[in-house]
């Protein structure tokens, strides 16, 4: 069934059940809930907590094609992405706000597999849907906002990086990118088999389809740096070079990165063979962590962080206008060359 | 200059700019605001009392046309639709986040008069811009969010309706569609010549396009409202029909309405002749609100809260699934009809 033939409010009416039975009790969000879906805005039990909130949309033929992209892959995506911004900030979601704009000739039970995935997400990171909007449009368009906490002094900054930190990152860069260039290959009979792809044992093979369609937003890790006293990080979704020189930008500094450093994961190497390091570094939507921090914290944090954490390079003294040198595995200063994806700009 | 030629992050740096220079240090969401656009997401300081959020998109070709919306009243109609929530709570506003998804040949100019209109209604609301997001699409698609707060238990929700409430609302409406209609038969010219004609004496021959492109949301009514013991609101999007049988079914109770009772302007007599009393009824997006209260309580409320009020009918007695009798000035009962618009369904 179409969702012309149930209308918006039929649309509206399915969305709250699904998200009603689906509701853990036990998560503080939850518990904090006064008013979610059903009312001209959500409530809930306020705190004197630093508050965070962030915005992030997926548009159709942009961000993800219908040809490789389930629906249900699509939800969770759209929620990582914004779970992943708060992440960054070294703080825990609490609410989403999902706002939907879809042809009318969208089936229900995509939409359905849309929430499935989303609900699939806030269950792992206990995250609660208090709101949203369904419009139509002539393509599809997601935006989602996340609202969330941080103590206070606990936050992550671009602008926390200081002369003297190294600069690490969380797990690989690049599969996302290797993975869509993948699903693009196979196009759409992938949306309709994924599923039963990555059930059927062939997990490895579907590693690069997961890092793009399934981001994993990296909370607890960064909850886990913030704690140890990492005070500056960002999470790669534009490209690792691009989003260190954000850090860079904002903390008024220079830095070294050494490529030989950047991790390579095996997958990517089989797959995208010379290309690989170039995916590594400017591939996007990979939403691992950059960060910074002394070699003392460092040390603190690679104990118990639970992921793989590498040093990729140093943060070298102060620069007004934000610095990133580059060097190959021999020490030579190589040019960035156009890493990372811009919207709007003709390239 | 097209926005293709600056780059999403040349974009990103001019409404920066934008809205670092139109701060209002004297605004408590200013002066709680501790990281706005520049990082991974928004900070604030966090308060005790119960927050309110809410989001709403508009969709070139769905819920306005570039031929006959200027970019200026666009953005002050994207906060204006959400601020209309945030007030049918009791809330005031703090914080706006703002998604826009743009095709790449849009001005540049554009886009800054678009920040102007929301800029313009972030200072008489005290309103905060403190994130958002930019992407590529085919077609405009605007999503904000927007965050408050309210003091527990003065909070306007659609459940609170008790039978021998009385039933009121603000203002006037079906302005909007009358608006809007008239703007469609007017075309592409009016988009160009709205500023001035707005500014050459017509004012009121403009106040019905006015009523659709710049609508006031009823923030301090609202307010207003909810400190003299009203308990149940809902703002006018979708039709005064429509959304007081909203409140009827959240709040289980039956209602009835008298159309002669209905309150309509003297400009959409004029423009609209025998459709008018059509368009108080169904016409959507006044943005005024509808409320329930008790007789005593009503009768403080019109004392001060210095907008027309006008008693369209009663809160009968109870009823599960909510009821809402229409009754013509002779009292006769009516159908409803077709009043009120919806999302996808095909009709």
């Amino acid at each position: 069934m179409k969702i012309s033939e149930i209308g918006e409010f039929g649309l509206i009416d399915m969305i709250a059940g699904m998200i009603a039975g689906h509701r853990d009790e036990a998560a503080e969000s939850s518990k904090r809930l006064i008013m979610g879906i059903g009312d001209d805005a959500a409530l809930w039990k306020g705190s004197e907590r630093t508050q965070v909130a962030t915005t992030d949309t997926l548009v159709e033929g942009v961000h993800f094609s219908l040809k490789f992209c389930d629906w249900e892959s699509l939800g969770w995506k759209a929620l990582a992405v914004n779970l992943s911004d708060i992440a960054a900030m070294g703080a825990h979601p609490l609410y989403a706000l999902v706002s939907l704009s879809l042809p009318g000739d969208v089936l229900v039970q995509d939409v359905a597999s849309f929430y499935k995935g989303m609900l699939d997400l806030c269950s792992k990171s206990g995250t609660t849907i208090a709101g949203g909007n369904c419009s139509s449009s002539n393509k599809v368009v997601i935006t989602l906002a996340v609202v969330g906490e941080v103590d206070a002094g606990r936050t992550l900054l671009r602008s926390g990086a200081e002369p003297g930190d190294v600069v690490a990152m969380t797990g690989f860069t690049g599969l996302s990118a290797a993975g869509l260039k993948r699903l693009q290959s196979k196009g759409r009979n992938n949306a309709r088999n994924r599923a039963e792809i990555a059930g059927g044992g062939r997990e490895s093979e579907s590693l690069l389809e997961e890092a793009f369609l399934r981001p994993r937003p990296r909370l607890k890790e960064a909850q886990f740096l913030a704690g140890k006293g990492v005070k500056a990080a960002i999470d790669v979704s534009d490209g690792l070079l691009k989003d260190l020189g954000h850090i860079c930008e904002s903390s008024k500094v220079s830095t070294e990165v050494n490529t030989g450093s950047v991790p390579v994961h095996p997958l990517l190497k089989e797959y995208s063979g010379r290309n690989a390091l170039k995916l590594a570094l400017g591939g996007g939507e990979d939403y691992e962590l950059v960060f910074t921090a002394s070699k003392k914290t460092l040390s603190k944090v690679k104990e118990g962080i639970g992921c793989p954490v590498t040093v990729i390079g140093k943060v070298t003294g102060k620069s007004e206008a934000g610095k990133l040198i580059i060097r190959d595995e021999k020490g030579k200063v190589v040019s960035p060359g156009k890493y990372g994806w811009e919207h709007f700009k003709q390239s």
